[in-house]
């Protein structure tokens, strides 16, 4: 078949999908791209549907429109971008050997032929232990999910929810349910603390004090036990807790959708996701497989993995197009650079977290520091809690986790640059970013966490923040009236300003093993001059501030 | 002299010297750092001083204060950092032969002993041609500037201000004059435009749009031929322009204060600052220099050149302390990342304009968009206008400028660290970032422009927002209604929605040389279909939406 009439088709209308689709199509116009969709709607922003429930969207409609306000169904993709979307056509096989796809759609069956085939089945919740199809039990993944909560919401039905599942839905689902709704939520998970795969403890411990002075109720290291639904309740246990609530929406995140790629004989990777070269090409010859359903390298590891990011699908899918047409280009790594809004708090992760490298093996350390984001006399700076994870031996980067109410995302989204250029801290300290008051800081803030990582490399530790003080000997160098309105709570505090720790030096209990001030920035300074007087002290990274945020009655200041 | 007890004389008690100096005096707490400062105040914050006179900021103090309220003064300095400070010191002669500084300070004159010199001496406003010292020509530099102006413009003494200088100075004067106090403000620039050092024509036009909306008349392309102040009024000639003010504002930028390092027989370089290797050494043995008097490599052009920021003097400051305690470092390339707001508008900008590039001779090309920074379906979304330069042989990106009412800073702080590593158009294509709806977008906006580089690259060009479509005939691709709103200013004009284009190629008038749509998306896609059909178009860059924020009434949509 010449070159000019190739045929591809494309198994999924999302994201990944579209993008290859509709790029394809540019490059290739005299080529028949078609995509096989199962759903009657798609094309929409998945990634939006929580923001429809919690009424920050008014519609769902908005979420499937371009930004000219055209909504992008069968005859928007067919004008405007010469592609072909069989929506409401379920693909049942892939012969592989007579090069077709049998689909099952409204005018029966079909056998589409192909040159080249896409797979780009995307992902599907994961249910529950003793999870069952009752109405009382759902998940949030689709289009279709939205409008039957809404409503049973909008009726009053749902009044105490249970979300398991402290990954990004389900912390955006708690968000949506308590706050336009008022529900009763308790949000649950297995792990220590919220997200996880993404935050380590005493970040994700940021994110429960978020939710918790929302009104959230935080239930971690409690994994699912049994869930039973009722007629009128459904009872969840969990852990040591037993809890009655209106409905349960699991939401322990996904696994990709292979059911077809597998019946194909095409290998399956990591995570049981379909393997992929780094051209996205599978096992068989002209079948590809991007996002969701589809393995990736990880940019830290280097090793195959499984992430689910519409971003990323977003990528991957214009790079595919470009190699389908001919193009020497590869899917480059991935360090999972991921955002999350949490209430007023942007949450913002990329790399590994510490958690995570030390399992591998790694000799991670991580350095803590809260800042600001602007200049701090501006009138609406915010505080950002970052927590930069590196390797002590490479002083490689490895991660960077980032909390604010403000652009905690713009901190993350430098430090992925740098990461995935495998940069040390050395690198790291040497960020030039645009600084004007109204926008930022002379210093980046990455850069000071980076500086805080040397420093510590240099025998100046920090302590991280969630550090039980119960029986430590605690100098707080903060000025007298913070140190009175809101004192640390430790074994034993004194209380000498930093200003006047040089001449105060001989008044410190040579007991004392950790320094605290607001953000970490003075207790740093005055860690150094207690070493220097064979004081063995470490200073509390992040600073109570931190401390202060995470919830459990810390001290605010 | 033993290293235990080093002298090291820091002279200008700016953001690099007292960086460099407390630095170093936490690495070497035995040395005697001194740092002598002409001024009695200092330590403030440089680049909050118009928001004080805009009245952003409630009073000159918050400047000068620490995070946690403390002044930063010389006792500051002392007790909280172990650093000594002669304020009100003017160091008079650097003596190489006897290593001293002589100084006159208020107890007489001293000559300080050095083992180590760090020149941070500064810069200083260059004064207009005919500028002399009269109450109605003023500078906008210090401190010691904000209150006059202040006090005159609470008398109700300067309700016409001509400031003359269209840089970041000049434009934040624009709006503090205007915003707060109402002044009749003119800004006059020499250039083009406004910002000519860091935006091209194009781009500045949109400053000049925003400055315009706001009622500051904007006059470019005149350099100023006389000033003449009286009485009443200060009488200005520049270019056609004759103008009366109650005062004159000469913002036309700095230069580095040389003056005592010139006569100690140090050598210049670039720009007349004073010339240094790349670990800050100046020309005479342990004499280093930082700041705004030193000059620095160019990251771009890896030439030595001359910028003035204070991101960079106070990283200057923390490398040069780690060589003098005796690190091997070295102070690494600038791209001259920055950012200035004007009124309701962030711009910010890295790297090479295209006006700079092609003057080096460089084989210059720009990509213009305009998109949105989050979810376009989300509430306060703001556009933001992207311009990239890059290099149409090597295809390295040489700079990125970037104007929005949101977070443009957040592109070009990206974009910076890629350009720093010499990143190609193909590389900027594989941005990753942190995506969700509330805080941006699945593919990143500076990727999209690297997106559109590509394209021109492979035939597909861009024509420049400020193109004069006067004698051009033009397709319009947006909406019937939009095209009906606000048409298109152009010889002729013909309007098919891109989603009829398809089936309506036929009607295209082989003439038309410019489609044109809303931000530049749906006419690049066009342009595919009309050079397919063999009509050798370019796409209008930025779309009418970056044409209609230039003012001159172009169409807003």
């Amino acid at each position: 078949m010449a070159e000019a009439d190739r045929n591809v088709i494309v198994v999924g209308g999302s994201a990944a999908g579209l993008r290859c689709a509709c790029r394809l199509a540019r490059l290739q116009p005299g080529w028949s791209i078609k995509i096989i969709e199962a759903k009657e709607i798609f094309g929409y922003s998945a990634c939006g549907l929580p923001y429809v429930l919690s009424g920050d969207l008014e519609s769902l409609a908005v979420l499937r429109r371009t930004d000219y306000m055209v909504v992008k169904d069968e005859t928007y993709f067919s004008n405007y971008k010469g592609v072909e979307i069989l929506a409401g056509h379920r693909a049942l096989e892939i012969d592989t050997e007579k090069r077709v796809v049998r689909v099952e759609g409204p005018g029966g069956p079909m056998a589409l032929p192909w040159d080249d085939l896409v797979v780009a089945t995307g992902s599907t919740p994961v249910p529950l232990p003793g999870h069952r199809d009752h109405p009382r039990i759902v998940t949030f993944h689709t289009w279709d999910d939205v409008k039957p909560l809404k409503q049973k919401l909008a009726g009053g039905e749902l009044e105490r929810v249970a979300i398991v599942g402290a990954g990004p839905t389900g912390c955006e689902l708690a968000e949506a349910f308590r706050s336009l709704w008022g529900a009763e939520v308790t949000l649950i998970d297995a792990a220590a603390s919220p997200l996880p795969a993404v935050l380590d403890p005493e970040v994700g411990a940021l994110v429960a004090g978020q939710l918790e002075s929302k009104g959230v109720r935080v239930i971690c290291d409690s994994p699912v036990e049994s869930i039973d639904p009722g007629e009128e309740v459904v009872t969840l246990r969990a852990g040591a807790l037993e809890l009655e609530a209106d409905i349960v929406v699991a939401a322990v995140g996904v696994r990709p959708n292979v059911a077809l790629a597998r019946a194909a004989g095409i290998e399956m990777g990591a995570a049981d996701a379909i393997a992929v070269d780094d051209r996205m090409a599978t096992s068989l010859a002209r079948v590809w497989a991007i996002g969701d359903c589809a393995e990736v390298r990880d940019a830290v590891t280097g090793e195959k993995t499984w992430m689910t990011l519409g971003s990323l699908g977003n990528r991957q899918g214009r790079t595919l197009a470009n190699i389908l047409a001919g193009r020497e280009e590869v899917s480059p790594p991935a360090a999972g650079t991921m955002a999350v809004k949490v209430f007023d708090l942007a949450v913002a992760s990329t790399g590994s977290t510490e958690t995570a490298a030390l399992e591998r093996g790694v000799r991670a350390r991580s350095s803590w520091i809260t800042t600001f984001e602007r200049a701090h006399y501006w009138p609406d700076s915010h505080e950002v809690h970052l927590k930069l994870v590196y390797d002590a031996e490479s002083r490689r980067v490895l991660g960077l986790q980032a909390v604010s109410e403000g652009a905690a995302t713009r901190c993350v989204d430098v430090a992925s640059q740098l990461l995935l250029r495998r940069a040390t801290l050395e690198e790291f300290v040497e960020i030039e970013n645009a600084h004007a008051p109204p926008f930022g800081v002379p210093i980046d803030p990455v850069s000071i966490a980076a500086f805080a990582a040397q420093n510590q490399e240099e025998g100046f530790e920090a302590a991280s923040p969630d550090l039980d003080l119960g029986e430590t000997v605690v100098l707080d160098v903060r000025g007298r009236e913070d140190a009175e309105a809101s004192p640390v709570s430790a074994a034993r505090v004194a209380n000498i300003p930093l200003g006047e720790l040089r001449a105060r030096l001989g008044e410190v209990d040579p007991a004392t093993r950790i320094v605290a001030c607001g953000r970490g920035t003075r207790s740093a300074e005055a860690a150094r001059l207690l070493r220097g007087r064979g004081i063995p002290v470490r200073y509390l990274g992040g600073g109570l501030r931190w401390r202060g945020s995470m919830g459990g009655g810390q001290p605010q200041s």
